[in-house]
């Protein structure tokens, strides 16, 4: 029932990420005016049990049980890519060279090097009008948005310190399993990789600044659990048998910013009652702000310009027309939720599509976010001394 | 790709509740595992125009110029009828009469004697198997699902006190003109009927009681207002002429409940700041609860049995697998939004379906909630004697 | 060691308002720059043993065990009023008989007819300069006193809405014993009387406005008590014998203000795990404010004027030298107890006695207060009718 | 009028602590049953009007210009020193030279030298039953005593995460002049004395364990500012010259914990809106907590204990008899103020010496926080290289 053209879209793998893109190409029409219809043409994953049933429930109208194939096909304009951080380089960068638009979950890639590769291959398909972005998707909450927005618009002034952190508990029982998050070898690292990038490239999204270099250290609280028995549900069932964890459980790092501002980050899975609290707070000359990733819908902002006696932070329910994304829902107060984000992400890169312009955060920004990682690690290794992160390569 | 059997599903009207619940049937196959495989099968409105638009973005397969055609349709088994107070009585009894089930967004009707019609035409239906609801989203609300359990478990014990407020601030410029909400002809009551039967709805069903007596008062603060000169859109365009305003701005009152809970309950649009504050506070022989939609995915929860010295409020992030709907989205901590309320809400209609039980709440339902608002305005009218609510048709 | 002229306090019990009032005459001195040096000259109490421990633990330098030699002493020139409110008449109508300030804590008396007395004689004193004050300590409360000013400066507009509560929890045990606060004879009533007054007058101090009419209902939840067996510490020890409660637990209503405000108030000691849970919220045509005695340093404020998408409600610290009576104490930031509404009310009234000036609020203040719970009584025993409160004396 | 022996204190210094500890001394008596009745017995400071005045506006009975004329006087047992930080070595050792207990505020010196000399002479005067305490006051708010309790009970099991910030803004305009804590010859360091030793300590405190090594860096925004032209007021009047700032404007540093946990500590004036945000955050392997200065009767505490589904941080009012200090003062409910804080250590003192036992925190611990911000200040000197903090004088 559309005149408009269709975009095609090929998703790989089909666990939570896999879930969460489904519901943001599922939204995505009926939200905004895109320049296309999205097609949600096929799903890849090696189960074909488990990928027919996922592109059944999640709504896709075809499946692969190879990624290659996928990538290949006519009907598929654009390769979404939800499989794990190890397999990210191959995917994506085969994906460009058959000439298809790309949107790659974060981390870019488990190593810088493989991060390095897909740079150049981005770089090499964007001459041919091929785009690609990283999925760095908490830029497009609105009130992270719109937080950058006001940084940019000089509201707080200078930024002189930031404080990020992403706290999470759901390790802090000891006999939870050794799931391939817990190993080096699959996972890259702990929290520095999974939470950390997060508020890494979220902190310079919303400062327009870089990290220039940091001193941190990490930490393995719990060195050994029971080996995973099966892989039924989120933990798997443990054995009684127990495993090394080879990556960090928590990440702290002190850091200076290209624009004057120092900053402490920390990452763990081992904050008890902190489910998915990622928090942020920005000290400006003339004001700040905080952002909750727990209560999204919210941005405190504290401008110095207001009249004494009246100053104080301001809970911004950030549900207005005037914010970004949120004309395409419902009438202000009506909050949303964490899976909108990937609905913004999909518009954002539709739109860049369509227009012809490199959508953000591009590879290149996946990589730098990897080497601000790389260094903590360098740090934390080499008794927690300076390590400046710009890159050298 | 199912293997599933179809529910065809119509929905009558594609305004603000309209988008809302194309968002719940375009979303509800892919987080539920349902015993139908939904399809959105058509969408009637008048204006041609607009109902191919909406059919296009919102997703529907096919429209209807006149909901007629739609209640007649073979492929349709569920009619949503989403069009405004005054046209529900007309629809949901003819499409009753036609075999097929039925959502019926609130207030169940415009006036008392409307809706005892439909409580009769469900209960004559509901012979046949045939199921109605009304679509009190707010029961869906985890968070609120959840403190009616809490509740009926005895957390809290013998419930003492209700604390009711619905409070929206969009009409508090007295130039806002005056749109057909704000006429009684057209939308039977203002703040009373629009929110305060929310409040009414929500606070029975998470206590088990029902109140059994008012006292009331309401107010219209701006008595004129700027005609609307053109309806594009949310509130149209002012013009130089004006019209009276007759609908109430605010309705408070005092009430008693089945159990012995005395309560306090006030919806108005004039609370400047506050977009969207439902927001309810139980207190209980051994424990309270509050409840508020702006930050809907909390419940705050107080037990009397905590150990002395750390009795305090907790603030659940209502987001594990222990709480209801929960499991259908993402790992705890991530949370969901005002809309998911309605995909709750279709899974729950769909499932009773299925399973040939009858959904609540029910048309009797709807029409015990108009009762209590119907009691409140002729208490206000009779300067604010008690006015008993039970039924005595 | 000082040059000032000194004013002689002499107080009259030494309960809890008597240790509260003990702490603001010890610190008045020390925090304002006062007219006067204030003496604590005196204490009375019937019980020589515990009135003398009183005045030296709380640093009276002597004691009397008859008010009526208290009231005469020459060294005396202000006199605190701190016994029941069954006494307060008496004490104070005999104190300003002999010419002495009287400062009365609320409530005024139990009767409307004590009260009108005793306007009656506060207005013949203030004939001869002898100043008298009711002591409704709330309105010294920074944050409360702050709210007022932002009210009277036009800040909100007209206020629409009014929504008050007086929380509390300390009788929601069954077992808790008779005290004499839960009998009519003593207390005169319940919540009504002890703590609905509260918010009456604060309600009226902010708005500027008073209520004209009311429609109210009261609860008694637990009938009968253990009476008490011992008196010792705060609730005495339980008998195996009861005695009915005959005082309300629980007393709400709804309201008309002289402004056009509509308004809802709630007073009761059965709110689960509130613990002195006084909070108000204000909504005026161009903003709203909220405060809470649990958070009392804080002020929440929302301006419709704040640029769109940055609206929202702040939190201001009241701890400015921009914000009343705060200059006298610590940096911005460092947060004041509930007791230094106390000694505000002390520097008030002495401040009024040396610039020859009526203090606020009046007798006539309290009297006024007492007839709006009067009304809310005589509404809740006839059917929560409404009662116009305006003073037909 | 008491049997109680005396207590004859005697303060040096009438600036902002003297104030804050002059309240503790006036209310001490009436808030706790004390050994002694403390008799504030003089005060010293160089300027006779000055201090003429301070000792009649804080109550003191009389004053000296000389404070070894003060350490010296018969009818002083205890000399409060309150006096700039790098008057404190002499003082304090001349006063328990002279067999005085003492009470020296923080920090205990400017140098980690001073701070030798300064335990030697409290460990040699214990020998004599000559007591001393370091002002760490914020180890008595009630809500981190509380903190500490629960800790040391085992409630949160092994502390893993310490995370701790204070935040302040009073010099975040760049005119604010040069006052003396701005320049290290004077103040010793900026937020790095000043408030990250407030920080040290409380974690300390309420972790039990020891910082035992850090990695820093401090920042200094704003290099040169206006001189002070005049000293009236708390930031003079700045002139038209400039000089350099000598001290850090920020502390940043990540550190381990001697019980396994990792921190990470921030100390800055320029936090634009947080007025006096200190704010500590602990998770353990069974709960977390959260206090905050700003609201300092609360206590948010996460018990993982809790049944599936309720659980969350509770808000704690600690007001109850059951937490520490709170039944010398007020009904639950009823919050306490910062001052307190100087009160109750007041009280642990007067009671440690009267028991013959030693106050806590003692000069050691003193030394201990100074020699945490001297490893801060070398590793921020060399690099941000990790700095053990272990004592190896």
């Amino acid at each position: 029932m559309t005149s408009k053209p269709t975009l095609g879209v090929g998703m790989v793998g089909y666990a939570f990420m896999g879930q969460a893109h489904s519901q943001a190409w599922r939204t995505v029409n009926a939200a905004f005016d895109l320049p296309y219809a999205v097609d949600m043409a096929a799903i890849a994953g090696r189960s074909e049990d488990k990928v027919k049933a996922a592109a059944e429930k999640f709504g896709w109208r075809s499946y692969e049980t190879d990624w290659r194939a996928l990538v290949e096909r006519d009907d598929i304009g654009l390769v979404d890519v939800c499989s794990p951080g190890g397999n990210h380089a191959e995917v994506a960068i085969a994906a460009l060279a058959a000439g298809k638009h790309v949107l790659c979950e974060k981390p870019l890639a488990n190593t810088v090097e493989e991060a390095r590769e897909m740079v150049k291959a981005a770089e090499a398909a964007a001459q041919n009008g091929v785009r690609s972005m990283v999925g760095f998707n908490y830029r497009r909450v609105p009130a992270a948005a719109f937080a950058r927005q006001l940084v940019l618009d000089g509201k707080l002034g200078a930024i002189r310190h930031v404080r990020a952190v992403y706290l999470q508990d759901w390790i802090t029982d000891p006999e939870f399993p050794l799931v391939w998050r817990l190993k080096k070898e699959e996972a890259g690292s702990g929290a520095l990789g999974d939470i950390a990038s997060h508020i890494v490239d979220l902190t310079q999204f919303v400062t327009g600044q870089t990290i220039t270099g940091v001193s941190g250290l990490t930490e393995t609280f719990v060195k050994e659990r029971p080996l995973v028995a099966s892989t039924e549900g989120l933990r798997g069932t443990g054995s009684s048998e127990r495993g090394e964890v080879t990556v960090d459980d928590a990440a702290l790092f002190i850091a200076r910013l290209s624009g004057g501002a120092v900053a402490t980050y920390e990452a763990t899975r081992f904050a008890t009652g902190r489910r998915n609290g990622l928090r942020i707070e920005l000290n400006g000359e003339k004001g700040s702000l905080v952002f909750d990733l727990e209560r999204l819908n919210e941005l405190e902002l504290y401008l110095s310009d207001d009249d004494a006696g009246t100053q104080g932070f301001r809970r911004i329910l950030v549900t207005e027309p005037e914010h970004p994304y949120m004309s395409a829902w419902w009438p202000a107060g009506h909050i949303i939720g964490w899976e909108h984000s990937f609905t913004h992400e999909a518009y954002d890169l539709v739109t860049a599509i369509a227009a012809g312009t490199d959508p953000a955060p591009t590879f290149a920004d996946g990589l730098q976010v990897q080497q601000v990682l790389d260094a903590v690690e360098r740090s934390a290794e080499s008794g927690s001394g300076w390590i400046p992160t710009t890159d050298n390569s």
